[in-house]
């Protein structure tokens, strides 16, 4: 049933998505009291609510899809595309539509209802890291998937529906238009220089110290020179390397840390804003490349995009990255 | 002090507009209660709280800045850009910037408080939609100046801070990314078929129905292909039109007919949404193009963006174009 669309003149997809609504116009889903543990669907106990787990981490022996996990991942039980969907290309007129493949998960990052990801151990938090990379590794088998993106909601302002903490994951059959702008910027400035541009940010970042938020083994937070909105953060690993996917132990280790302390700082400088974040990586089954450079982008949300915004693509931000970046530097947490 | 930053990746410009805060993660602004009459800068009685009037109507002979108006046009107090500033351009190693040079007005629609767009009379929104069209060719004199964004935020999830009945203007010194990205399509457009893209929507949409929400003396609403969100609309001129400031008077009370039922849909279907709309025209001084539409696009706000559509660029929509039009279309504005 989803299907994606083309806008014939600037060429953005839309995935057209509907949902079960007797009326067009009753478009807000009725959602249970996400703060309710009784009701939600990913505390222990309540398994059965959700589709059978795709991915289980456990202390115990238990069966699967009953309690005793650390952390799962399951099907989105309204999702965006579906792996089912038939992989048809169609031209209406001058429109282009195709079928709304792909794959809607969610992680499912502790059993615990209240312990958001600021709060989590260290090894929780790179848990939820491994259980990306391998749902990522697993998807990418899949031919008709051409890229994917991890993603978290937290807090109601960032679209978060559940409070449980969860991040998800969406495989698209396209290279969305976000990502496909970064890699043209990017290969263009290698055609130019035979640099990373990545590269070249970190190493003007790492000289002027201006910008940058923190620093742990291999990678770098900083509040990126022409950030959207306040305290903006651009996690990168401080070696070159394109595909998250193919991180080492240690590499996820050190993700984990400067997200997890990120995290915790914009908890203490805000007062636990909601946020999203997202990472950029290569487009699956693509060859290592000298000139794309993976990376998380973390968005406190603490204005709403408005008509300016959507109307120019432009974005009004009333903190200078250089004042976001000396205050969470001070920010010990 | 406001500047312009270009990001080096995708080459998106983000305008730095810092607020007089005292500490930097005072991002959120005190504002008064913004449904109160007495506190309420727009109110008649207030003038002397916003900045000298730019423009104003009026039905008695009183002096400027007093009461009596109808509506007035005056620059924004917290301005994102500002004519004062110099067209600095700068480098800072691979970064680039330059002053922020503008203007950003507000229309003050109306001396009624609670009198929303879509209760306004006929008159009224042509009122607004001439009072934009005048300050447009006003800025278009100045140079530095090379587009301008006419849009309006109402209710609170729209990103609007007062509730008064109000519209902006901003002016820019370059081409923002979202008016270009449709310059640049619609440019291919001709190019290949020498045909203009946005009349061969209202062609092919004239033909199909199922999208068209509504006409009236010369301008179209319909439901787009790809819409981002439930109930996008987008307004157009039947005949080609690329200079929305060039409008004749008669085009400009199409528009509002349009405008104003469209409104006025939305509110009934949707129990009155927040929502922005925005016009999109060729950029200043420009001779007209064969290839360029000019057109206004509605979207009222009944979800917010998340993490996959700041990730991805692309919009997960649940209600059907076509559904929302036929829902739109029957119901009695």
């Amino acid at each position: 049933m989803p299907e994606l669309r083309r806008d014939p003149v600037v060429g953005r997809w839309v995935i057209v998505a509907p949902e079960r609504a007797d009326r067009p116009n009753a478009v807000v889903r009725t959602l249970p009291d996400q703060d309710d543990p009784a009701s939600c669907p990913f505390c222990p106990g309540h398994e059965a609510i959700t589709p059978p787990e795709l991915l289980v981490r456990r202390d115990n022996a238990g069966p699967p899809n009953g309690p005793g996990w650390t952390l799962r991942v399951v099907p989105n039980r309204f999702p965006a595309l579906r792996t089912e969907e038939r992989m048809v290309r169609a031209g209406l007129g001058m429109y282009d539509a195709m079928g709304g493949v792909g794959a809607h998960e969610v992680i499912i990052e502790t059993p615990e209802h209240a312990r958001a990801m600021p709060q989590q151990s260290p090894e929780q938090v790179e848990q939820v890291l491994r259980a990306a990379q391998e749902r990522i590794l697993d998807l990418s088998r899949d031919v008709r998937l051409r890229s994917v993106l991890f993603f978290k909601n937290s807090g109601a302002a960032s679209g978060a529906t559940l409070s449980h903490p969860h991040s998800q994951i969406v495989a698209l059959p396209l290279v969305p238009t976000e990502l496909q702008q970064e890699l043209a910027g990017a290969e263009r400035h290698y055609e130019e220089k035979e640099r990373c541009i990545f590269c070249d940010i970190l190493a003007q970042e790492a000289r002027e110290r201006s910008r940058v938020v923190l620093e742990t083994d291999g990678f770098m937070a900083l509040s990126p020179w022409a950030a959207r909105g306040p305290f903006e953060l651009l996690v990168l690993p401080r070696e070159h390397r394109s595909i998250f996917e193919q991180s080492t132990a240690a590499e996820l280790r050190g993700l984990s840390e400067a997200l997890r302390l990120s995290l915790r700082k914009l908890d203490l400088a805000l007062g636990k804003p909601a946020y999203n974040f997202y990472l950029h990586t290569l487009p699956l089954r693509e060859p290592p490349s000298d000139w794309y450079h993976w990376h998380l982008e973390l968005r406190p949300i603490l204005a709403l995009a408005a008509g300016f915004e959507w109307g120019s693509g432009l974005f009004v931000n009333p903190t200078p990255p250089e004042e976001a970046a000396a205050f969470l530097r001070q920010t010990e947490a």
